[in-house]
């Protein structure tokens, strides 16, 4: 199990366009071969601020069997047009 | 409960020395009231790369209750000679 970890900058007066956006994406990406489970975090610190913390099977089911499938365009369909920028995602190893 | 997210960025020569620091300083947080969990995490996209997911009762619970303790003096000094960078620390609610 690897953990997908993506910071998302989202526009601060659509913030909650995307938080309905995203409960009407959620499942897509639920239904991703190798997905496990996944959360979506709100900063308490910055407003317009989230974490997505996804579990997948491995590295390549996130980075080539999602990424590269017609799910990920709907996913990103749906919740992207309320990003300020492009999100900062990187892949975790769990050490303890 | 909420999260704290810590991204850490640890001397890439010194990652073998810090993951056993940590596994030495593990149980200081552990510890600390309102501590409910944390793990740490080794990126698997750039070597140095580290994220602390820690669940506390309340937002206070850390950044009173542990940050002003005697605790969090313990905690980083054990695992602080091996940054190379100040930690980059956001707290976050669930919403999904």
């Amino acid at each position: 199990m690897i953990l997908e970890v993506g910071k998302l900058s989202v526009r601060p007066e659509a913030v909650d366009e995307f938080e309905d956006a995203y409960s009407k994406a959620t499942h897509v990406l639920s239904s991703a071969a190798g997905h496990i489970d996944h959360k979506m975090h709100r900063s308490l610190d910055v407003p317009g601020h989230y974490l997505l913390i996804a579990q997948w099977e491995t590295l390549e089911a996130h980075m080539v069997g999602f990424r590269q499938s017609e799910l990920f365009h709907q996913w990103r369909g749906i919740i992207g047009p309320y990003f300020a920028e492009a999100p900062d995602v990187e892949h975790y190893e769990v050490i303890d």
